[in-house]
């Protein structure tokens, strides 16, 4: 099988909207599709919108593989997704071989955090190391390793729960059910959690009556507009959960010792959250650790996932016919 | 080089011995030597105990290569042994190098939790798994990871410092300058402190009765004592204690995804401890990760470092005469 005459698709299946790329043999895209998931209308309908979507951004083109990017617990040797957060009914969904037969084509699944990982580290922040974590931190945290070069999936595709690292046993109650898990402290939806709880205390403060001129209800981005308006209490919200990032990217760094931490999501725009979760780094990492590391920013944006989706692609192709077992 | 008909050596550095392992081909410990470090006497004089041990396990048998085992932060890839927890002098020490000279023998270095790891993987508990964590609780927490197979060392050897991964932003000082890391919250030495605390605080209580009767210091050893015979304080210390080590392993679980735990060092044998440790991976670790993972005590006990030592030095040789750069 010859790799380079065909293009390849990644596309990744999110929980409002499905996105597929068209990559030439390059990794140039060629082509976009966006349309949304309706996930309500079960899992049959989101197969039938991601087949569509697929055929839309190929154009026509011949292609040789399709790649696959989506949150939740997937298994990229079996091809399943266990769980997915955004679309509840999602249980031990047989998505690789269901959408292969509805494409005719040779597919792939990854989680989506992975397949950003792999996208910054074969193209965009992290080419060139040997050693990266991506942490992702937006609404959720997740996260993803490559590991001596490679994406390191363990034993069934769940490595890299970077999010589900407990720091606080009593802290607040995460979406998984424990408590204090690091997304539970210092994700998107926790800062959301923390506004509305900061308003409702001082119905009179900066967080209650911002988020009331704006119309909106109190979130993350009216805490940071909050904090650079000298509210106290938003501050100090802001501070706590960057506290708490930064101990958990110090522990990732004593743990697996890389050479680059690459930091995606919108969080890392949140700058009193940002700049103490770096501090944190600074002051509590080890020497040894600190001197082999940099921290940097993603690169890639929205769309990592979905090019990561095709590059899982491109690799399997690389690896022979016999790789998709 | 033929490796097949020469022996290897495994030197494990400690803060109060040396033990020298001398292995043949086929790996059985065909000789050791026991002798005292005397740390005190310096560099030099380690050197020299070193290399008088090496000699006296080869016994005058042909050895084709040394590796070296010790705690600390240690770099592999250029042999320097950084800072060591249990020799204060140490700090930058070529041990590689000044080892190699005085043996005029291949010397490889390797931190002794990673050298345990790699001998618990390719003899011990963990033959044939792919992805597997050593995780050694006794006076102190380290560990060591085998990821696809091999000892991952991140980009300079540092990976694998479980013990320093903070769980408790709040919690008890550790001897690495952070708050709450995993050892100062649930390692021998915090037994030992949490005893002394409770003995002090309880003076007639069973801790400190027992410990008066032995005529010790009130230590984790009287704690599993003074709970077996009812001690609602010693069994709250255990608990607490075994909750964090409980925690730490599922983190460790989520984060890599391993097949298999494989839990050293003399703590696992504190009975309250170790179960609430358990208890916790199997109430906390996500479902998929739990299926995949097994938990297992070490076997090849405290020889193990040396052991993994000399596996390194069998394995370099294996990969030929330039390994060593």
């Amino acid at each position: 099988m010859v790799v380079s005459d065909r293009f390849v698709l990644g596309v990744d299946l999110g929980g409002t909207k499905i996105l597929s790329l068209c990559l030439d043999p390059d990794l140039n895209v060629v082509s976009r599709d966006y349309r949304p998931t309706d996930a309500g209308e079960g899992v049959d309908g989101v197969l039938g919108r991601m087949a569509e979507s697929a055929r839309a951004a190929a154009g026509g083109r011949p292609i040789a593989a399709v790649g696959v990017s989506t949150a939740g617990t997937t298994n990229p040797t079996t091809g399943t997704v266990h769980t997915s957060p955004n679309m509840p009914g999602w249980r031990n969904v047989r998505l690789r071989d269901m959408l292969a037969e509805r494409l005719a084509l040779p597919v792939w699944i990854e989680n989506d955090a992975n397949a950003g990982a792999l996208a910054e580290h074969r193209i965009g922040a992290g080419r060139g190391t040997r050693h990266m974590v991506l942490v992702a931190a937006g609404t959720g945290i997740g996260g993803g390793l490559i590991l001596d070069g490679k994406l390191y999936h363990g034993a069934s595709g769940g490595a890299g729960e970077i999010g589900h690292m407990q720091l606080d046993l009593e802290g607040r109650q995460c979406s998984c059910g424990r408590r204090g898990c690091l997304e539970a402290l210092a994700s998107g939806w926790a800062l959301d959690l923390s506004a509305r709880e900061i308003a409702q205390a001082s119905p009179e403060g900066l967080v209650a009556s911002f988020a009331r001129r704006e119309g909106v209800e109190p979130d993350g981005r009216i805490l940071d507009l909050a904090a650079a308006a000298g509210d106290p209490e938003a501050d100090a919200a802001l501070r706590k959960a960057g506290r708490f990032f930064g101990d958990g990217l110090t522990n990732l760094i004593h743990l697996l010792n890389p050479e680059l931490v690459v930091v995606g999501g919108s969080l890392r725009k949140s700058e009193v959250y940002y700049r103490t979760a770096l501090e944190v780094v600074e002051r509590e990492a080890f020497p040894q650790h600190l001197a082999d590391v940099r921290i940097v920013e993603a690169e890639l944006g929205d769309e990592a996932p979905a090019m990561g989706a095709a590059l899982v692609a491109f690799e399997k192709l690389g690896e022979g016919p016999g790789a998709r077992a």
